[in-house]
């Protein structure tokens, strides 16, 4: 069950309209890692949680802060659009400035949403659930989480590069610090479950069941040898084996052929 | 530019059909961590690579082989298809066995590709490149890559519980090898790039840049404490920080209200 | 069955070209509230009706009309892109009129359609049938039905504001009068249904069986208590009970926590 | 700013495992009406909220449930594929009961969530940010909201029906509690706006801009007169207008009919 | 402009209910070749026709047809879910052949749509419009056509086997040879439109500006010289040119390496 | 099983950045008729081919030869962004030219891919599955591949009609020859099978099974008998039998009702 407070974690308030920058800001609302993709994808994983107390709690500590983070670039997408020119007046279309407004804000902040946020990316592409990653695996779904911060302080430090609007880069200041405390928290949880179950993923599974003649091989299947000379071909490899090098690939199996399609198939 | 050799890499060959399986084993094809995406995957990160070769060569070397995990999985789904019952006769209706294969098999199997694998999940939603990162941070994406086959693994160590075709098992067997070579390389590669870069990505943005107070601190936004006995919530941070914890979520910005709407916008 | 005829049902001719408005007014044809929404929605709600007749020759009477919106807008678009500019030409580039529209228009128009509308919206994400409603519950989906043309009039409000063309605004009034009459006719619909099985849908539902202690309380999930004075939180509610407030929510489940998983499911 | 309470609102525990009625209960979790739909609607709406005070709080108030009725569905799947058949084995093939389960049960519950909820809804297919409809006109989207609410409640009960176990539905009977009073409180607040602004969305646009003699008549395009005896056919409309009934429909346009294509579209 | 008749164009009624056929059936309805993709499609190419009116008069006639198809297979689904079971009962659990359509069939149909047909294919993936084709390309759009009423007939064709109700089959009969006349016709009109313009689309494009010595060969790049004897590799081909064959393709560009990333895309 | 080559197939390189022109070459690489479409495509009919090898041969060196399309069209993508601007400051917004391309670039060339490709259309569509079709009837495929390069051949015309950077129209000009080809190959292959198998797909499925009065008859559901004039109104159709108009469409069937809703569907 959760509360909702009205003050907002942190401001988000910019200096002046720019519904150019509202477009290009809905990338980290609603994009492949915008918020809603890490506040459901930790929910999800928090509501599956099945086994130490300590990692479920850390989990929904997480998710329930990144909603807020969804109302705090919601709200600021709200803010850029105050103020924007929306009517195609003559003038206007001479206008260099204000034409270029017009011709690349996101028209659906105008027609759809009367100049709110959208769940969207930065064209308008709707927000799904197939960004989100719930595997019951605790380590698996940490890797996923190292990743998604990752990608989304990325985003973030590119659209910091990309604006100059001093309240804008204030609000993505504090998302990049919280997102450095989201990739050092989900790495120092990695680390404490690969030192019990080992680090590949699912630990459980017996490696005697793998074909393990296989568990260390870089096969070098795009010509040049430049991947040899890596840390991933040569010595020991994370899980304690010895990689090595298949300079030439080989077909283990056989023709990639079929059976004749039955009649009722009707392949004629 | 890529050239075809007809012969699989690993055999795929089932003991025998099963439908109800065919229709599972579409997950690791079609699926968000099916072949086609780590193949598609690897192909833009490498294509997009603008650093050191070797790092290139790695994600294209495995991009090719994963082009032709796609064409085994692909193979072995047609093969389970062979023979399978499709009519719904008054006879088979009253065989449990068969009732339940026509009750429960994916029906496009049979109507839309005529007993051949889909480029679909293993509900039959079609894949999709909303699945597939590549972002021109190479650490960025390993950890991406970490994340994909930490997941592939996983699902393949599931099917591989969900069967006891032993056909079906071998070929398994050998996912299962070439998923635990694929986290040990990428592991190998994130843990150099770490050492160069730091672990916070992007390693090149300013740290003095973003809000620095909040960038080690546990936020306790779900209740109980659970969380507070983590590593991550003290100690010394992956980045060197320090990790604290802070019990009472604190909100530092203004309450979340926006201005009244134009009248252009038509909000009554 | 279907006959169409070639006149339209109403003018459809702008006063000149412009491939920006094209690029907006495709929110009216192919979003989450344009034409194709429901001209579907009222099709499938029709040929699945399966009470009283008038419903049923109601919905397909304007299910039928708005196929010939469909037309109507798709028609405009096409003739909004005859003669635009679509070369990228050095003199164009540095024209800003032109520049703006070159960057600014749906690329798919020239690349795709050849100066044909589109199945997608605003932004060209197409169209899909997840937009549409049709619940074989009559009040439920005239409920639908209401929202769908209150959203559809207030996007054409909005097209309307943000164009000068005369051509345009002359269709886009027949278009807020259809949306007037569609609104009104499924309130009085709505009205109807109401009086006869009550405000609540389903009616048919018992309502002893719901946990109606629960069924006229709105609880204080968000912090303040200007909801409080509302006539949601006071009084008799629309479906003649009495509507209470409770100030803090109170949570009458158990902890959120679920079994271990099973070691099949590999969960480490 | 949001917090958790680890506490259900209501209680979520099933009787027994049942993985066919944990798929089917995918749909009011991940479906176009699930809970995630309302609960991001309702955020997307409240966080849009330009208006009143007390509208937005009651918005919000009601969003904050949702995500906690988003959690008591989520541990209710869970819980019911806790001890669910899993594998393919030679007996179980031969069990009509357990075939049917392994045959009809959503196959991702096994493969990718490790018994687990899943953001989709009961066929498999991901929740997406297209359902959901914020328009920054509060009227318009309290009518989206009541059709919400009448839908869900119609899935629910219908849910309700297909299953005797005791403690699926009790939980049931809360949320129908749940889906009742939204209904209240959103009708209540839809009829105090509608005496504010009239009852055509959106009220503020001028109805002498629209080509007022269509906004009353219902035009016969569907094939016999029972519509013709409507309250929406005859008499006082529900914005002031006299209803009027048109049974030949009229052609008012030209035909549809387009320039040719410029050749560097090449039609050719 | 259309109208609507309240008869089917067939009849559409099945001997009894098959809530598992009616699953099926939707692949027609709402799949990628289902009947609503046909009907959207020649309805855009026919409003986006440019040329002769007697090819636009031919698409729209066979566009409102179609929709007259999407009605009578959405009324034979309907049918198909009269009466169908769904209630998980102690006793339906145990008789093999109800547990069968129980766990197998589309569950929408009971919780979403309530025996109504759903806008989706066999899966109960939603259609969307990234299924149609409207180039503003008469001859492409028709070879477009041609391959839509091949796969449509196709499934229809299987369909037919997998069912041995009549009144089924009836209708099915009845669109297999509306799928004949519709590739006849499309034949037809291809023949025309490849005398007047040539094979090659589009036929306006100035060959000379190809590069054209890669316009004939047929390059070997799957191991294995099978396709060597296809009349795709030796003798005039059908735009008049001489087919060739390249045993080694050859690669004419450069390496695939891309410039470093600047600083400000935050590469490291 | 595959292996790769660095150099590309043909020089990818144009002479200058163009950040404009970079987001519509998107549509050929992730469009519905995009590189990676074939690519797939081609691959999926490969891979489930049942009949004679010459065929399955040609397709797997058509589907291996997409692959370096994609890879060529990445690659000038990539090139294109290549020294972007993408910083909005005072004065780059005050320059036009630099204004129209900040409004109108593909934000997510900047924010996501760091100057890479995206899989998706130059509307920022992701690509997905739904647009392959591998049906395992060969002609019926060969069809869909003659449609794809169509429009393929014709999208990439018309990108050649927009820009002048000679090289880009270097590399499009052999991307128009490998269509002509694909376009030469695929209809040599379906004459052949028409020779074969008859013109009207699927050929196996006996004639008489359909209702073949309505296999010949153009029904005039559109008003205008302009299609009466027409190759395919008149005289012998493609699979021999004789062409007839149906001047005034006929209904078949029953009037389209459903029975009663069961109160248990909640109809009320």
């Amino acid at each position: 069950m959760f509360n909702h407070t009205k003050v907002l974690q942190y401001p988000a308030r910019p200096d002046k309209p720019d519904a150019l920058f509202a477009k290009k800001m809905q990338e980290i609302l609603g994009g492949q890692f915008g918020e809603i993709t890490v506040a459901l994808q930790y929910l999800f994983q928090g509501w599956s949680a099945r086994g130490e107390e300590k990692y479920k709690d850390l989990i929904m500590d997480t998710a329930t802060e990144e909603i807020g983070h969804v109302e705090m670039i919601a709200t600021m997408i709200a803010r850029l659009l105050d103020g924007a020119p929306i009517k195609e007046q003559e003038e206007a279309a001479k206008d260099p400035v204000i034409g270029a407004i017009l011709g690349g804000m996101n028209p659906q902040h105008a027609i759809v949403s009367g100049l709110g946020p959208r769940p969207t990316d930065s064209n308008g592409v709707p927000w799904n659930a197939g960004y989100i990653i719930a595997s019951g695996n605790l380590l698996a779904d940490i890797r996923a989480n190292i990743n998604a911060e990752s990608q989304g302080r990325l985003q973030v430090a590119r659209l910091y590069e990309m604006t100059e609007d001093q309240g804008v880069r204030d609000m993505l200041s504090f998302l990049l610090a919280r997102d450095s405390m989201h990739q050092n928290q989900w790495i120092a949880a990695a680390r404490e479950l690969e030192e019990k179950n080992g680090v590949i993923v699912p630990g459980s599974f017996p490696r005697e069941l793998e074909a393990d003649n296989f568990s260390h091989s870089l096969i070098n299947f795009s010509e040049g040898e430049d991947s040899k000379e890596g840390s991933w071909a040569n010595g020991t490899a994370p899980d304690g084996g010895q990689f090595n090098y298949e300079q030439t690939p080989t077909a283990h199996g056989e023709k990639q052929e079929l059976q004749p399609a039955p009649e009722y198939m009707y392949p004629k």
